[in-house]
């Protein structure tokens, strides 16, 4: 064999260990349960889906995609992300029966990486969609399910930042001379680069007014929460911008008990090209990243040629199991060796033990090389002979 | 767009609408509640391995395989079966850790198809491998544990035929001249293409007491179950294979009631040319192919530098959704349905109705433009308003 070793994995693809695993499974679990409640449906879509189609209208950078040639040579791509591909079966045939839409979906993405000891470049996300309403009560379920699963999760400390593509564009357009320009600022806000943002208004060729006023999207947040002062940096036409936050506010503040874990930011900027109105980040005490994000993405559909309103939020379960405390293993484990002469009788135990709720292995004593080390994986073991049961 | 429609998706590659993902789903969760009783561990291994250690190990033709290429130019393959995977994960660390070893999946695998309307070419399979066992009470184990598993899945009709991969390489060598004789003539048996085989056998320059001896392996299971009388076709060397198979027979004698669920035919042949011991294949009622697929596969592991028996079993959940009876929905769906003043009533009454089990749809009524239609949906719709909710 040429220079891979025979047990590795290529870059960025991971094993899920069984402790690990169950973990994934208990959230897995809990939040379908909660989610359904909510009249969301679970839907699973392929892993491989069309260059062209899926590729192209997914907001994820070329460079990330997985690529692969068919038997028929197009072009394929893995999965990048799941909105794209739920906004192809809601335009292809669910809207048709149900609109508003409400989709839900635990599913694997992928993500090519390009160094070594990195992200995963595949990784499990957790997420819904609500398609078919532009109203703010869309965006406002949307937002308060992710508290509400969050919670439901047992995620103890997060905060949720909800900040406006529209008003971040306009606000940019407004101080700036091109959309060349625009693009540049807004790429640094993507990447939270707040230096970078000082460093490149500093060098533009803009007008000192100009520039105090951009320098205010990111210090203003710094400062306060009170939104509504930002009205001053819009135009009039604009202002219905701020309505449509402020509406969402009224909103969350009656279904939160406690406000304080929501706070505005209107520099915050996604790599998700596709948001159109609000979109959000969820951070949480134990991981640096965000553990999941999401916004309105009405454009999307024009793509699907479908005029609706969409609005969704996505979370990675690897960052999720950063956060979250550590599971307690609650099952027995037992172990019953048995030899030649026991095989029925240990059979009976066993399935007597499993009825209990134990969960039992069951093995020939002649087949385990290293019988005391076996034996300590265990909960409890159990040696069954032909004369009776000898509990260790 | 090129000639892709914007909807269309890859050969092979299907969307799991509601309905059929909770029937998925309840499966996933039965076999894992049912599989975990028995002590094994489930596992998650990525979707993309390198072709030098995981593609070129596992039985699945070449042609069968998804490849791409990676940013450092290495082949990588979709998985085309999770037994190779685990056995990479199990020699290279789990085996240290716990020997034998019981691992459980439920993924997705993926085989490129060449045709349209024809397999899925990505499909769940749900299965199990115990490593680390040469005994027959491990091959008794697996079988039992697929039967009892299909059982607790509801499954009320099937049937296990039980073969034998080293007692049919015997038995073909015994009467032909070469291997590549073996070797065209296991291949039909690998197509349970029949008539074939005995067209072959004609066609071949043999004595004719060899092609006597070579068409009793059809017509012979045909007749019978008594696979003692088989022995007359080994030699002396090969008696201990049959001695296996009675042991097999007698373990699994004692653990079923009703063993007429359970037949032996020696001309079982499986396109997964790693197993080497006894080799099974289920089949329903319900469905023309088989619906799941297991065996003894010690070879396996030589090439993952570990001498260790293996067997296992893995079960297709697309087939399994063909022979179960269709599930009844039982959730209760409720529509509520509130306006500009009555958000704050609708979210009090769609919590308490969530809490009593329901499946409440929030949604704010201006938003829907087919109202008729959408209320059709589900099960009650309340009109929630400032005066009053209103039951339709």
């Amino acid at each position: 064999m040429s220079k891979i070793q025979m047990f590795e994995k290529p870059l960025g693809m991971r094993d899920s260990f069984p402790e690990v695993n169950e973990q994934k499974e208990s959230i897995r679990s809990i939040a379908r349960d909660f989610i359904r409640t909510k009249g969301y449906d679970f839907i699973k879509t392929p892993s491989v889906e069309y260059f062209e189609t899926i590729g192209k209208a997914s907001a994820i950078d070329e460079s990330s995609l997985f690529k692969l040639v068919d038997n028929q040579g197009e072009m394929l791509v893995l999965r990048p992300d799941m909105t794209t591909p739920i906004a192809r079966i809601a335009a292809s045939k669910l809207l048709k029966e149900k609109n508003p839409l409400r989709l839900a979906y635990y599913a694997d993405v992928f993500r090519a990486q390009q160094r070594e000891g990195g992200r995963p470049a595949e990784f499990e996300q957790l997420g819904l969609e609500l398609v078919g309403d532009f109203s703010p009560y869309a965006d406002s379920e949307i937002i308060y399910t992710a508290i509400e699963l969050l919670k439901a999760l047992g995620v103890e400390s997060f905060q949720i930042t909800i900040g406006h593509a529209e008003i971040l564009t306009a606000f940019l357009t407004n101080n700036t001379d091109n959309t060349k320009q625009v693009e540049m600022l807004r790429q640094l806000l993507v990447e939270k680069n707040l230096v970078g943002f000082s460093q490149k208004i500093e060098s533009m060729n803009l007008l000192e007014e100009q520039k105090e006023r951009l320098m205010k999207i990111i210090n203003y947040t710094i400062e306060s929460n009170k939104f509504m002062d930002f009205r001053q940096f819009l135009n009039d036409d604009q202002q219905y911008l701020i309505d449509q936050v402020e509406e969402l506010q009224n909103l969350l503040e009656f279904q939160l008990n406690d406000f304080s874990i929501v706070s505005f930011d209107f520099s915050l900027a996604s790599h998700m090209s596709y948001y159109t109105g609000m979109l959000f980040e969820i951070h949480a005490a134990g991981s640096g990243f965000s553990i999941g994000n999401g916004g309105r993405y009405d454009e999307l559909f024009k793509k699907f040629d479908e005029k609706v309103g969409a609005t969704g939020f996505g979370i990675r379960v690897d960052r999720l199991l950063e956060v979250l405390p550590k599971q307690i293993i609650k099952e027995k484990h037992t172990l019953l060796l048995f030899d030649k002469g026991s095989f029925s009788k240990a059979n009976v135990l066993a399935e007597a033990r499993r009825n209990a709720s134990e969960y039992v292995t069951l093995q020939y004593i002649e087949s385990v090389n290293d019988l005391e080390a076996f034996k300590q994986i265990f909960d409890e073991v159990v040696i069954v002979s032909e004369g009776g049961s000898l509990r260790e």
